[in-house]
């Protein structure tokens, strides 16, 4: 995504968004549900400019939402977006997915989104590719015992090197969709890219997966 | 496919092309390699007419390859193909997969090809799909520890439900390609449904799968 650089937007984030934005998310390891008063936690990494994650808050006021996006000038759209919807059950985390377990301990999320998630397409760029072996392996550390991952996107060659890396990596995979219609899953959202892309008529590729026998292996 | 039915297709088969149409498999069962003197043994379920076999029989003579197809009216082409080019490697068996293990042993054939089986477009039908699961288990009663199955097809379908059940059923995949180019693989052969499909510039999918932890399991 073409980013318009905003000054300070990591800091506008911090003191505007404080309801929502949490700057040290270190603080809250291993306590995020405790203290927040939630048994479940639902991540987004990469939630981009927030229309998936603002609105699942919102449709499950029962379930913590955290979203977890690098670019502080995109996670800004999500803050705004919250500060008009107030859904109370989200969060938000300005960080780098390679950072993740700084954030959350072992088990500590009950379900991770993945949604169109940046290609990477070049070859050499593939290690970048959330869904790349090395990021599998830090989600299976917080992920919950038999906690799925749903990943979609409209990238063709990003689910194929999706589908590989998580069978490579010992993961079980189910409803593999190469042509995902948005009705098949009432509770779904479209994010800001889906919409986009559907109207252009590309197909969407959808997989949800878990790590088999977590107990032995992680 | 629809089938000009040839009176006596199999009759003519056992008789006409006795060289290469194991009229009673069930005796060779578990000694196929022993009594041809082959090291490996490569089949191909639904070989259809035979183009994929007779070819890959062609350019690996120290391999034995079977092809498997249960309509005589079809392999009676192969039988046709075989009896011009004369791969001394190739044997037909007329069956149906149904009953594919009463033709091998256990561990006995060292890769199986699947190659643009019947997609079996109604959900009803799911269960002919040569990818069920019902069928994997056969594949795994008869396949070596660690041996490969390699499907290729022009079915989005069948691939996404293929994709589901592999998973689903504990095996592992590699290589999975959601616009799989010939010239990937200069030892593959192109079916006749395969050559017509890229004709029409439908993408081909394909992927390999093998059954892990072989001997706890099977």
């Amino acid at each position: 995504m073409r980013i318009r650089r905003r000054k300070n937007a990591a800091e506008i984030l911090c003191q505007k968004y404080a309801d929502f934005v949490v700057e040290e998310p270190n603080k809250l390891k291993g306590k995020w549900k405790e203290k927040l008063g939630y048994d479940k936690l639902y991540a987004e990494f990469g939630s981009g400019k927030g229309r998936f994650v603002t609105n699942k808050a919102l449709n499950q006021p029962e379930v913590l939402y955290v979203g977890v996006e690098r670019e502080p000038e995109v996670l800004i759209k999500t803050a705004e977006k919250a500060a008009t919807k107030l859904p109370k059950n989200l969060r938000l985390i300005n960080t780098d997915v390679e950072f993740i377990t700084d954030a959350f301990a072992k088990g500590e999320v009950d379900r991770l989104f993945l949604n169109f998630s940046d290609p990477w397409p070049k070859r050499r760029h593939a290690k970048r590719r959330l869904t790349f072996c090395h990021f599998l392996d830090r989600y299976k550390q917080i992920l919950a015992p038999g906690a799925e991952i749903h990943f979609k996107t409209d990238n063709r060659g990003l689910f194929e090197f999706s589908l590989n890396e998580f069978s490579a990596c010992g993961w079980t995979m189910k409803n593999i969709r190469l042509d995902y219609q948005p009705e098949e899953d009432s509770d779904d959202i479209m994010t800001e890219y889906e919409l986009k892309f559907r109207e252009m008529g590309q197909p969407i590729y959808r997989l949800e997966a878990f790590y088999p026998n977590y107990e032995e292996k992680v």
